[in-house]
């Protein structure tokens, strides 16, 4: 029988009807033969709720007493999800992290997974039940209650499915799939089928907050075929797997983008090795995460260096280079806070040349000036004036002919 | 050292600053030199709008999801209180039903503290920690989440202290201790210093709602003392014991009512065995619980049966009653939901004759009719008009002088 893990998020469960909703879904599944077992979030508004809490009792709320705390969002949603189930005329049973065998680490808030004991999940499926597990949330060795942190009930949905060797893994959400760009700044987005792990992974991080990053690792790393779908509409949503061989691949499967860019640039530094490393380490340790790394020597051997950060860390990024300067030997500091960046995603660019040129071109001819270049495997980044955003996703949307399925 | 099991209800804990309070209180113990295990009822409101989820998506809530459901209302306190104590310096830590082995049978909302395991208990009091524990939950030899009922807080922490062994269970409460009657009807009631379990028991099932009357049976069983007191004054409360030998006792300890009865009367009943039976088991099957019940034989060898119920169940008794009248061959069927009982309670009434006809006495004195009398070893039980019931409560508050300490 063919085994699939849903995954509800808060939205998708946040209040009683659409609880009930998620269960007619469920029943759905469940008419079209598949074994189903639901990974669910807190419903929304709650775990903000339970933080309001902790936090007014205690100054830095202690990580252990935090994950009992927080944990009990999700075990809310299990056990409505599995009344509203029973309800319907649906067999279901609600389990707990610590229930349901999900051994994690003791790193409380952020613990990582360990193990699963699938055997109580396999039996409640071999006796015919919805099996309804709590997201976020695992148990250590000695019993204590951990939560996985940010985007943990995905991580849960997508360990789960690896667990069992579920057919796909499907994530409900308030988004009907993957685009290849933000509907909002091009209407002519189209809705992606299927995507690589490699591809999403660099749409998510690039600004398309669909799925949370670990949980795309996680499922890239188990294989485990990743399906990003609506709790609210019909559809059959983007499939997220590895390339398959064979399948005529469109060149680029979308654009993403980032607004909240800033970029630093470090002038006439003498060219020497180890000159990137003396201006980075005071970066990072202010906590400050660089994203764009770029480097050009010119012609009197001294070497303009730039990078990016998030335009919140961009007044303390300065502040520690105009600190530095005269140590790195630097002839001036220059930085913007009106950039952002725009980055071609497609794992189809690797076997063809002429995909940077094609986007440059295109950029030229709307006056688009580049401030910064940056390219990997399968994306080619950026850097442009705040302004030109939208105009630069719909010219390359047009120029790639995103909005056509390959 | 000495061990305290503390028990703090929904009231005491209602909000964020409440349980701060706590805190405080247990810091106070702790500078006693006392070692302390708390357990927490959920935050007041908590499990009502629980229970209301739950009815949204299911008529009949399944009673293993709502216990997985209600469970997280303590398990929120637990950790709530134990970021407040360790926010003011003091060690803690939490512990849900499961995870401190309170091991339960599995009748699902009721179910019973079948064994305690108090190694991770009496472990962490040695490290030094306060033991936060989690009340009215238990879980199965299979892992399932239960509650303990109504008043399952209560039976928790005195199911603790007779596994623990502790010098006293105390019952934090939003009254300071049991009272000679209730101080709204007779402004001179007296808090007790002292009450005995049986006392305690006749008090409770009879109006006086201070404590949950399974932990007071549970308490009595394993010889638990007591002790009631005000979460939010400050005081010694009263002591629920056993008797103690030499100790000059009182007569009388205080005066029980109950509002809510109603008496039904089928007169000229043939007196013959079984009777009673044929009369209370369609009662019975219909799920109504009798109270009093008096029989008094007249000279024409028939009989006047009459009992009393909760003033709900009034109408459908009455009911059964008529339809049945034929076959019990009664002259006729009388009823009154208009009435009242009233309670002498005290162990010192059985070594003493006499209180029973003062009672009467002083009741005719005011002129103030019996309707109905029942008797046991520590009570003495009238049913009288429900004008009278102040008039009743104030009048032998007065002839057994219960304002004056014995």
């Amino acid at each position: 029988m063919a085994l699939y893990v849903h995954k509800y998020g808060g939205t998708s469960v946040g209040d009683t009807d659409r609880i009930k909703n998620v269960a007619d879904r469920i029943i759905q599944a469940r008419q079209r033969g598949e074994d189903v077992v639901v990974v669910v979030s807190a419903m929304s508004g709650e775990t903000n709720k339970l933080v309001a809490y902790a936090q007014a009792v205690q100054e830095r709320p202690d990580p252990r007493e935090l994950d009992v705390l927080l944990s009990t969002g999700e075990q809310v949603t299990i056990a409505l999800l599995a009344m509203a189930l029973r309800q319907k005329g649906c067999p279901a049973v609600s389990y707990t992290g610590w229930q349901v065998g999900i051994l994690s680490d003791d790193v409380h808030t952020k613990a990582r997974i360990a193990d699963i004991d699938t055997a109580r999940v396999r039996a409640e499926l071999a006796e015919g039940n919805v099996v309804v597990v709590a997201g976020f949330q695992g148990v250590t060795e000695e019993g204590d209650i951990t939560t996985l942190g940010r985007g943990g009930s995905d991580t849960t949905a997508v360990a789960l499915a690896a667990a069992l060797k579920a057919d796909e893994c499907l994530i409900y959400t308030d988004v009907d799939g993957v685009y290849t760009t933000d509907p909002r700044v091009e209407p002519r987005a189209r809705k992606l089928e299927r995507i690589t792990f490699e591809e999403m992974l660099e749409m998510a991080s690039l600004g398309s907050k669909v799925l949370q990053i670990r949980s795309v690792e996680f499922a890239g790393k188990y294989n485990v075929p990743l399906r990003v779908l609506s709790s609210f509409k019909e559809g059959y949503g983007t499939l997220i797997s590895y390339e398959e061989t064979g399948v005529e691949k469109a060149l680029i499967s979308g654009i993403a983008f980032n607004r909240d860019e800033a970029k630093l640039t470090i002038q006439g530094v003498p060219d020497r090795p180890g000159i990137a490393s003396k201006i980075l380490v005071p970066i990072a340790s202010a906590n400050i995460e660089v994203d764009m790394i770029v480097q050009n020597v010119a012609e009197d051997k001294t070497a303009d260096f730039t990078f990016t950060v998030h335009r919140n860390d961009y007044c303390k990024a300065l502040e520690i280079l105009e600190k530095n300067c005269g140590e790195l030997g630097a002839r001036r500091i220059a930085g913007d806070d009106k950039i952002v960046k725009v980055s071609l995603v497609g794992v189809g660019m690797r076997s063809h040349a002429g995909i940077a040129s094609k986007m440059f071109e295109a950029l030229a001819n709307e006056g688009i000036n580049i401030r910064m270049i940056s390219t990997s495997e399968i994306k080619i980044s950026v850097v442009v004036d705040e302004k030109y955003l939208e105009l630069a996703v719909r010219t390359l949307h047009d120029a790639f002919e995103l909005e056509r399925a390959a």
